[in-house]
């Protein structure tokens, strides 16, 4: 396996620092609202709280690894930061979040009204930006992620607390959540570059892989602690009792008396003091933490196959790398 | 001035009866989810409620006016009516309502997390859609409208209690909550006909003119009560603070006394129970409610004119009589 590079995003970040900051002074223009000052507070507050920008990076190393050479891809890449602070808001007034990145989030500082209609407001600009190219097929793979990202998340509502949730299931929900917004991405600044169908495509699955990979360690990282990295306590999802996909292969595996705990635990909440510590035991007694690493492993890879067609280029090593950085917190 | 006729609307559904029944069959395809059930559920509750489906009657109309024979105009109509119960879902969590149309609103029969998240699905849905014509004005006519609306609903709750409101920002949240859908909705019907810009700009026109007609006389007969019309009791908008155009041309008007009820009553919201008749009284003493009603009828008449380059059809008549019945009910 390759060596893991320290942080392959900053290196991204580097190659690409002018189209960052095009970037940057994109979403600070159109988050702006004449007539509502309360919009670019709440969006501030988020944009400027740093995230690593990882879901605009992607669209534009795709666009110039494909040897694109225009500026909609700026546009592109600010559309899908949009589209990411949109999902952001609404999570935190879904799940009731008091805290993001470490600081208190929006639905916490103004209230949950602004940061539905603030969320609103960035899905619209997002839509407004995307349209300016003039690209139909990068519309669709735009407004198809679009979609996916809400279904997942309906569906990650209505499957909570259900033993019978499936590994398809979970991928679907995944996708939803992290990998349908990493592979439109990737795939829209490959299709604005004009790139042949077998690049688009190959940009597609890194994107996705690599999402899958990412959400994957997150979740495993739920279980194993590390919460420097993930901002989570170990066994956030178990208290919320979240079906991921360490939990998913110890249901498949439990006999009566494990299912019994299970139905307590996830299906009915009541849960005590010792049972987080019982349940990591039995993931460990079915080896659903190691084999959910070699799972998370095996997508990582997958990405880093996927970019086999792209031409040399010094972004596609920092994207190889980038995949074994997603999960080089689970070796 | 013309006769008001007893319901156009009914009258354009029955010319547009086999495109009326291609949008239905559209939406209740297009809200459909492979994976989360939940969201044909909550939607067929909103879908099914029976709006008049009016904003997707627009856009069948201003099409079949500019002579349009194609089916894009179809997709369109589904378009803008998914816009619609999205930001329906979506103002029931922020206004916490409890019931629309007569039933009980979607967060109190599910829950808010259901309510935004299935509106972001129904806005996806939305994207979608308009993208498949292929017509990137339309696009951005209707993705402009979006984030009109967006904007509008966070000016709204910035503007609520504010003694200082002026006419025109009432008018940007009127456009945001109403006029803005109108207007798309006419506007792209023309455009995706293909029809000259003189047209389009006049459905525009229409569009605009008669959602704004169409949220005067809401607004006014919120003080004047009619609440077999509006679904609301005589005087919600006082205890709510809302600052609608009455009152902003009553407090205009204020001397320091009604000044001083109006701080108390609206920008600390201490309210007793002979308050609303008080703040009747100062409307009264004004005019307020009175000229009002004759801006109301004003746009109404705007939005008739603005028919005049519009070809003959009998469609032309009937969107005229329904710009005089949206303002019937104040005569």
């Amino acid at each position: 396996m390759d060596k893991p590079v320290d942080k392959p995003h900053d290196a991204i970040a580097a190659l690409l620092a002018e189209d960052l900051a095009a970037v940057n002074a994109t979403i600070r223009e159109r988050m702006a609202s004449r007539h509502a000052p309360r919009i670019p507070e709440v969006t501030a507050h988020l944009v400027d709280a740093g995230g690593k920008r990882i879901r605009p990076m992607l669209t534009l190393a795709a666009a110039r690894l494909c040897g694109y050479d225009g500026d909609d891809h700026i546009r592109l890449a600010a559309t899908v930061e949009f589209i990411h602070t949109a999902t952001l808001l609404h999570d935190d007034v879904v799940d009731e979040s008091q805290q993001r990145r470490g600081r208190p989030t929006a639905n916490l500082l103004w209230d949950n009204q602004s940061s539905v209609l603030v969320g609103d407001y960035l899905f619209a600009r997002a839509f407004q930006l995307m349209v300016e190219p003039g690209n139909l097929r990068v519309l669709e793979i735009l407004s198809d992620a679009a979609a996916t990202i809400a279904e997942g998340e309906v569906l990650q509502l209505t499957v909570a607390q259900n033993l019978a949730t499936t590994e398809d299931t979970y991928l679907q929900v995944v996708r939803g959540k992290t990998a349908a917004l990493f592979s439109a991405a990737t795939e829209s600044g490959a299709e604005i570059a004009g790139a042949p169908e077998a690049r688009v495509r190959a940009l597609f699955t890194y994107g996705d892989a690599l999402g899958i990979a990412f959400q994957m360690a997150d979740d495993l990282l739920d279980w194993l602690g590390d919460s420097a990295a993930t901002g989570k306590n170990v066994g956030d999802d178990f208290r919320e009792r979240k079906l991921t996909l360490p939990l998913i292969r110890a249901i498949a595996k439990a006999d009566a008396e494990e299912r019994a705990f299970w139905q307590r635990t996830i299906e009915k909440g009541r849960q005590e003091e010792a049972d987080l510590a019982t349940a990591r035991a039995l993931l460990d007694r079915h080896g659903a933490l190691d084999s959910t690493r070699a799972t998370a492993l095996d997508w990582a890879e997958r990405a880093k196959a996927a970019l086999e067609p792209l031409p040399d280029h010094a972004l596609k090593g920092h994207l190889a790398d980038l995949a074994d950085y997603v999960v080089a917190r689970l070796r």
